[in-house]
C-alpha cells in the first residue's frame, strides 16, 4: 500500500483515511448528474471529472473501461472484478500519497483539482449500486437467539436448522434507500391484545418501530442460473460492504410472519451507508467469527477460520431536539456465517446472483446490555425502556427520532477504515383519513 | 371492440384471438434484438418494425411515445398507463379486423406485412419485462389449507392471520425465466429421517421437486416511497397477467422455512408465460372469488364482488418420451384476495412498487382430486402417486419431466383469451463432485 501520509487533508479520526478509498455515487449543486466518486478525508474525488481530465492516464489496464466512471451507478465498475477494484484503489492511493510517484496527476495539477476534488459537505450521495435482488440473512446468532426467545420462548429460541443452514429471506429491493433518506412510519395490521381469541387485528401506525444493525455486502459478478458458486470461488463475487439499518415494524411482523416470513414488517425501508468499502480494504481486519458446534455440509466448509470482519459498530439515537445517545456498541465479529458461505448457500440451488445484488448479514448483537443491534432486544420486547441522555425513555422509536449507525475498523489514527454514517429519521405515519 | 373477424389466420381454438392481443418480447433468427410484439392467431406482429413502417400513423396519442416499441422490454410501454395500453390494443384490433377502417395500415400493405408480421413458430420469446421485485402471495386458500395440513396438521392448517392478511413473501427476481427455459434440479439440505433427533441434514439433489400453478401480474406504474396505493386506485397499477410456475423444492422448504419463510426452496427458478394479457382484456372474465368470513380492514375493503378472474387452468406433465398427462384442471376463481387488495396491502406500509414488479397469486387449487395446483397436494405429500397415461407414476417430478401450464378465458371459438403455454423441463442436478 502507499504511504499513509496524504497531501489531501485527512483529520486523524476520519473514517476515510488513505487506507480506505471507498466508492460511492454523488451529485453536486453545479452538476446534478449522479456519478462515481471516492471519499478521502473531508473530500470526495469525482471520478467522472478525474477520468475526463486524464487522471487515469497512468493506469493502463483501466483505459478500455473508463466509461464505468460515467455511469450513474457503480454496477459497471463492480462488474470489472476484484482485481480491477484493487488496481484502481491502489492507484488512487498513490495519487493521494504525499510522496508518491504520481504527484503530477492531481497534487500538482490545480486545474484538475478544481474540477474533480470536492468538499464532502457539498456532495449529495445516491444509492451506490442499482440493486437487483436484496437478500437478508440471519447470521447474527446472538440476535437470533434473543428475538427467538421473545417470539417463541427460550426453549424454541433457535430452530433446529439454525446452525446448519445460513437462514435468509428475500427482502424488498425497491425500498433500499441511501443514508439520510427519511422514512415514514409504516401502517399495518397489529394485534393489540395478544391474549384474546380469536385474534382480531387493528389497522394502526406501527407502535413497535425498531432498527436492525447490519452489515451489507454488494455482489460484483454474476453466476449463471443452474451453476452454483463454490465457497472458495465466492471471494471473487464480493464487491464491498456498507452499513445497513433494516428498519422493522415488530408488531406487524409478529402478526404476519407465519408461515412465509417477514413481509410488510420490513418492506417500508432499508437504509444503507453511501460509501462502499471494497472487499480488499477490509482484509486486514479479518477476525474469528462465532463458533459453530455442528459439522457443516461440504458446500459450506471454508478453510479460513478468520471468516468474520472486526468492525466496531455503534448505534446512536438522535431526538428531534438534537440530543444524541449511543444506544449500542458491538462488533461485526458476532456472525455465525461468512459472506462466502452466504454466497455458496444462496447459489447452491443454482440461483443466479447478479452484479448489484445486496446481502444483509442479519442483525448484529453482542452478548449483554448495550451491545444489541435492535431496540427489541435492548428493551426486552418493550418491557425495559432505554434511557436517553436527556432523561427521555424509549421502548421503541418515536416520530422524529433519527438513528445513526457508524462502523470503523482499525485503531490507528490516520489509518482508520470506516463507512461514515448510515442515518435515517422517522416521519409520522400517513393519516388514517387517507383511506377514507 | 372491433369485429371478431380478422384477415389474419386465427384457428378457432387459438388463445390469441382478436379479443386478446397480448404483448411480449421477441427476437428472430434474422434479427436477434429483443423487441416488443403482439400475438395474433399463429402470427406475431413485430411492433418495432410495425412502428418504423408507419403502422401507428393513425394513433396520434402514441406518436410521442413510439420509442417504447424499440425497447428490449415492455417496461416503458407498461409505464405509459392503462389508458394507453387500451388505446394501442384497440387500435391493433382495428388493424387486424377483417372489415375495419384501418385496412390500409397492414392488410393492404404487403411490404409492411413482410417486415412486421411473423410466424409465431419463428419468434423466440424473452422475458416480457425487466423485473424489479417479485412478490409471491398466498391467496389460494385451498392450497394454503392443503399444504398447511401437510406441514402442520389439520388443526393449524390456516394460521390465525390468514383471512385478515394477504400473506406474501418476497421472492427471487433474478431467476424468473420465460417459458421454455429448462431448470436444473436444485440441491440443498434435506432431512431424510424426520423422526430422528437431533435432526441432521443431508446434502442432496431435491427429492420432492414440485410445481406451483399460479397467475402472475405485472405492475405498470410506480408509487412513491411512503405513499400507499389505495385499493380503488390499484386498477391503474395493473399492467397485465401471465401464467406462472413457482417451482418448489418441498424437502428443502420443510427444513429451511422456519422462521423466515421459503428461500432456497424457491429461488432456483420461476417460469412465466411469454405473453402479457392486458388488464382490460380480462375485464369481461371477472368472477366472484372465494368468500372471506372475516371483517376486512378498511384499507382492504373493495366494492366489487367479482374480484377474481375466471381463467381455466390446466397442468400437463410431459415425460422425456413425449407422453402427456393432464394432472390438474382448475380455475383462477379460487383466490381469496383480489390483485387490487394485494397492491393495497403491499404498499400500505409505504412500500414503493415499480414498473415491472411481478406479483404471484399463490398456488391455485380447486377442491378435490385433479384440481390441485401442486403435486404435493395431489399426492398428499408423496403418499399417493399420480398415475400417468403411459402407466408411469409420479410422487414428485423426475429428471426430464416437463410441465406445461395453459390458461384460457372464455368459451366462444374465435374469441378465446389465453396465455399460450408456460413450460419448463427439469434437468438433472449438478453432480456432487462439483463441490469436491
Amino acid at each position: 500500500m502507499a504511504s499513509l501520509k496524504s497531501w489531501v487533508t485527512i483529520p486523524p479520526r476520519s473514517p476515510f483515511s488513505l487506507a480506505n478509498i471507498p466508492f460511492g455515487i454523488i451529485s453536486t449543486e453545479s452538476n446534478s448528474t449522479p456519478r462515481p466518486a471516492v471519499a478521502i478525508g473531508e473530500s470526495v474525488l469525482d471520478l467522472s471529472a478525474f477520468s475526463l481530465g486524464g487522471g487515469f492516464s497512468k493506469l493502463s489496464q483501466i483505459a478500455p473501461h473508463l466509461k464505468v466512471f460515467d455511469s450513474p451507478t457503480l454496477n459497471e465498475f463492480a462488474a470489472l472484478g476484484r482485481t480491477t477494484h484493487g488496481d484502481v484503489r491502489k492507484y488512487l492511493q498513490s495519487v493521494f500519497a504525499e510522496d508518491g510517484p504520481l504527484s503530477d496527476i492531481l497534487k500538482d495539477n490545480k486545474s484538475l483539482q478544481e474540477k474533480a476534488l470536492i468538499s464532502i459537505s457539498t456532495a449529495r450521495n445516491h444509492l451506490p449500486l442499482s440493486i437487483g435482488d436484496y437478500t437478508d440473512f440471519f447470521a447474527g446468532r446472538n440476535h437470533a437467539h434473543n428475538v427467538g426467545t421473545l417470539f417463541r420462548g427460550p426453549q424454541n429460541a433457535l430452530n433446529p436448522n439454525y446452525h446448519h443452514v445460513p437462514v435468509a429471506y428475500h427482502g424488498r429491493a425497491s425500498s433500499v434507500v441511501v443514508s439520510g433518506t427519511p422514512l415514514t412510519r409504516p401502517r399495518g395490521q397489529i394485534i393489540l391484545d395478544p391474549t384474546a381469541e380469536p385474534k382480531v387485528p387493528t389497522f394502526s401506525p406501527c407502535r413497535r418501530l425498531d432498527i436492525e444493525l447490519e452489515l451489507g455486502m454488494f455482489i460484483s459478478r454474476s453466476n449463471k442460473l443452474g451453476k452454483p458458486v463454490r465457497v472458495d470461488e465466492a471471494p471473487e463475487y464480493i464487491f464491498g460492504y456498507v452499513l445497513m439499518n433494516d428498519w422493522s415494524a415488530r408488531d406487524v411482523q409478529m402478526w404476519e410472519y407465519v408461515p412465509l416470513g417477514p413481509f410488510n414488517a420490513k418492506n417500508f425501508g432499508t437504509s444503507i451507508s453511501p460509501w462502499v468499502v471494497l472487499a480488499d480494504t477490509l482484509e486486514p481486519f479479518r477476525a474469528k467469527g462465532l463458533d459453530n458446534p455442528v459439522e457443516l455440509q461440504s458446500y459450506l466448509k471454508q478453510g479460513r477460520r478468520d471468516f468474520a470482519l472486526d468492525i466496531n459498530l455503534e448505534v446512536t439515537l438522535r431526538t428531534t431536539q438534537g440530543n444524541e445517545t449511543r444506544i449500542s456498541h458491538t462488533t461485526s465479529k458476532n456472525l455465525l456465517w461468512s459472506w462466502e458461505q452466504m454466497i455458496a448457500h444462496h447459489s447452491v440451488t443454482g440461483c443466479n446472483l447478479r452484479t448489484g445484488d445486496l446481502f444483509g448479514s442479519g442483525t448484529i448483537s453482542g452478548d449483554g446490555s448495550g451491545t444489541y443491534g435492535s431496540i427489541l432486544e435492548q428493551t426486552q420486547g418493550g418491557k425495559h425502556p432505554v434511557k436517553l441522555d436527556n432523561g427521555e425513555e424509549r421502548k421503541f422509536l418515536q416520530d422524529g427520532d433519527s438513528i445513526i449507525i457508524t462502523g470503523v475498523a482499525g485503531e490507528v489514527e490516520g489509518g482508520l477504515v470506516g463507512f461514515g454514517e448510515c442515518t435515517g429519521q422517522i416521519l409520522p405515519a400517513v393519516e388514517e383519513s387517507y383511506w377514507q
